[in-house]
Formats: C-alpha cells, sequence, structure tokens
C-alpha cells in the first residue's frame, strides 16, 4: 500500500502513543510479585495483568486515534478494519522473562498491510528503550540518547553471534537444526525475547532464530530490522510475518549460509 | 572482622565511588563496536578495553581512599595490603553479554576478610541499577526509586524460577546435576550472568546455579544474596566465596531441596 508522508507520521504519532500508553500499564505492574494465569493446557504459558493492561491501553489509543484500522492483539485476539491496515500488537513479548523481573522483555506493535510490515516498534519500558523501523526511519532512543540503527557487516559465521531464547529452540528437530548453526558461529547467547531482535538492528549482534513464532511476535522485529538493513524469513527463506519459525540475519551472505545449512537438514 | 559504624560508611563510600568510576568506562566503551581479545587458548574468554579501563579506574579509586586494603580484581590480579580487608573486584561480569550489547552485564566490588564478604554491590550501568547489601544494608536504586532488598518466601522447587548463564552450565555432569534440579522447577531462563544473583536478591526468582566460578564472580552476589535473607553456598553446602560451583537460594527450604538433589548424584 502507498501511504503519503502525513498518513506515515499518523502511524508513528499513533504508535507511540500506544507504546507510551503500554509503558505506564507494563511497570505499573512490573517486580511487584504479579500473579500470572497459565495459558497452556499441560505447559507453561503465562500471561499477566500487565500483559493485559497494556494491550486495553493500546486498543484504547488505537480507538481514538485510528479507529478504522483493524487490530490484531496476543490477549484480546483480532478486530476488523476498513482501511487495509493492521495494527499488530504483543503488549509484553517475554511474559516469563517479565515474571522473572529481568529487562529483557518488550511492547512489539507493528502496522502491516497485505503485503507485509510497514512499520513496527519495540519498546522495553523500563530501561526507556524505543527502537523504530519502517516508511524510512530507522532509529533507536535509550539512556545513551539516539542512534541510527544499522546492522553490521559480519558476514562470515565463524565472527557470528548468534542469540535464540530457548535453548530447547521447539521441537527436538528445531533445536537440532539450531545446534547446526550455532555449532558454527563465534558466540551464542539465550534468554532475551524480543530484545535480541533489537540488537541485531543496533548492530550489536548477527544472527537470530526462533521457532514456533506467533504474527504479533515477529511483524515488529521484521519491520526494524529490514529498516536497519537486516533480513528476516522463515527458515526456508520465504516471508514469516504471519508467523512461524523465523531467521533473522545482519547480512545477505549470513542469512544465505543460514539457510544453506537448514537446507541441508 | 569486627567494623565500626565510620569504617563501615567509609568502605561504602569507597564501593560507591569505584561503582561510579567502573560507569564511566564501562559506557564509554558499550555498544560502540569494541574489540574483544581471547583470553582462553582453545576457547572464547572474551576481555575488552572496557573491563582493563574500569578495573584501573576502580584500582585508582582505591589508592586514594584505601590505600592499605588489598585488592583481587579480574583483570589486574593480587595487590597485597594490611588492613585484614581486601576489595574483590569484577569490572565487567558478562562481558560476552558486555559485547553483545545485553544490559545483562554488571560491575561487580565486594570488600571481603578472613571469614569472606563483609559487603557487597552489583551495579548495572547501562540501566542505571544498584544493588547493594552487607553491614547492614540490603537496598536497590535503579529506574523506579530505591526499594529494599528481600528474597520472596518460595518454599517449593515446583514453584520456583531458577537461572543459570549457559545451559551446559560446566563440565556435562555439572550440567546434568543443574538439569535434575531445573527439571523439578516452574521456570529455567539463561543467559543473566550476575544479573541473576541481583533478581534473586531482589525478591524476583528463586534459584541461580553456576559452575566453575571465581572469587571476582561470586563474593559480591553473596553479600547482596545474604543480606537480602537468601543463602549461597557451593554445591556440598560449604562456602563458596572463594570460587567453585555456586547454588544461591531465596530460602532454606529450597537450600535444602537442592542439596539434596545434588547430593543424591
Amino acid at each position: 500500500m502507498e501511504l503519503d508522508t502525513a498518513r506515515i507520521e499518523e502511524l508513528w504519532a499513533c504508535a507511540r502513543a500506544m507504546a507510551d500508553a503500554a509503558r505506564v500499564e507494563t511497570l505499573r505492574h512490573f517486580r511487584i510479585g504479579v500473579a500470572s494465569d497459565n495459558k497452556q493446557q499441560g505447559g507453561f504459558d503465562p500471561v499477566t495483568e500487565g500483559d493485559r493492561a497494556a494491550e486495553r491501553a493500546m486498543r484504547a489509543v488505537a480507538a481514538q486515534r485510528r479507529p478504522d484500522d483493524a487490530i490484531l492483539g496476543e490477549e484480546y485476539g483480532a478486530q476488523p478494519g476498513t482501511t487495509g491496515l493492521t495494527w499488530v500488537l504483543d503488549p509484553i513479548d517475554g511474559t516469563r522473562a517479565y515474571i522473572s523481573g529481568t529487562p529483557t522483555w518488550g511492547v512489539l506493535i507493528a502496522v502491516t498491510d497485505a503485503s507485509g510490515p510497514v512499520l513496527g516498534l519495540i519498546d522495553q519500558p523500563y530501561i526507556g528503550e524505543r527502537f523504530e523501523g519502517g516508511a524510512g526511519r530507522a532509529a533507536m532512543t535509550g539512556p545513551m540518547g539516539t542512534a541510527p540503527l544499522r546492522t553490521r557487516p559480519t558476514r562470515s559465521l565463524a565472527e557470528a553471534t548468534i542469540f535464540t531464547t530457548f535453548p530447547e529452540v521447539g521441537t527436538a528437530s528445531e533445536g537440532a537444526a539450531f545446534r547446526a548453526v550455532a555449532g558454527r558461529c563465534k558466540l551464542t547467547r539465550y534468554g532475551m525475547d524480543c530484545y535480541a531482535y533489537a540488537l541485531l538492528a543496533a548492530g550489536q549482534i548477527d544472527l537470530v532464530i526462533e521457532a514456533g513464532l506467533s504474527a504479533y511476535d515477529i511483524a515488529a522485529p521484521i519491520a526494524v530490522i529490514e529498516a536497519a538493513g537486516g533480513i528476516v524469513t522463515d527458515w526456508q527463506g520465504g516471508k514469516v510475518h504471519a508467523g512461524g519459525n523465523a531467521l533473522a540475519a545482519a547480512t545477505p551472505e549470513l542469512h544465505a549460509a543460514v539457510l544453506e545449512i537448514l537446507s541441508r537438514r
């Protein structure tokens, strides 16, 4: 969809107002011994009042500023719209991190059209960091001020730092696929949820590989990373904004090297 | 060693001045594509100019304020003293986290006497968080203000959140020992280095288990966690301030339950 400058500024203003509203609600419930409910039978998929209150706050902003856009949110589902644009919202990406008190969860906000993410925002409320990408923008603000986002030029796996959130990654074969890639990398780290995608866009790390994502987990990271010069696809090189297994890479060379390893499995 | 109030205040003032100095040096080199040197033959144990500059800055503070105390630092080794007190310094605990841009590394400062840590400080410069414990103090300051440190009252492994930094933990048998404990816990998370000990002292998580630590990795966490009501020992229940395999627990009940599992292996 072709968007003019005024429309883009309107979308950014709405995204930032949503992120500001979500900061208040997520921090209100952070580190105060907040109870979590388990959403998953036979497993542990926590959700807290922080998640729910933050998504309600973001939906209230949308209702006021962009009432005709569709919404897809993790906690309150899909709401149809008429503009061809959809707000894809994860009020707390990394709820396990949130209930553990770590500063590595984030609020994810994306605007998508039929072809994928138009713009996206990753916000870390406790640190006060915000990463924005898409529609001509690629920048972060945080404790050290404002800086452009640009992936770094790593071309060889042997020089790459790779992240995933859980060491098991996904199924046994998905875990084995990750380890086949990670075993070729210089440094492997865990536990960062969406913060790892922000670090990739900021030129601090080179690869993120995760399995079993939903649209609201990956739409905003795609917008931010692509705006910073990186590449995000599924494990076969196809589009992943609707969810699935994600491969995010700082350069085309790294992306191709990882796809090659994954294709041989 | 019995220390009077004036001496304790002098030590705290020195520890804070060291942490302030280390903040400047660690942040000066953070996220700017800093080069790392490898300290370990056949492996990867990175050290950066951030580590070295921060330790030099802390040693300069000690030379001015406490010239007769001994120093043990990760990068510049041991310097003898005459007071019976030793400053145990890790300028960047989590150098792998630091070179990846994550906000989960820390500056560790402890004062020890012959029996162990007297007081300790864990500082996270990028977030602006400081955790202090020992000699009558147990408190943190950060983005949300000042708060007391107090471990939470979890008594059952089935309700516990457990952290370690690397999924492999240490040797194969050390890794298996960790997994025997983690398999009984509600939630297992990775990748936080010293920040996990700070979260335990702050009542956010319940257990940290790590292998192969040096004195400078664990002396400050021991002081902070014990001041907050927790327990830190080695995997046999003995003292660990000189280094080794560490078990940190929020309550005596959790500590005993973990020791029991480890003793059966």
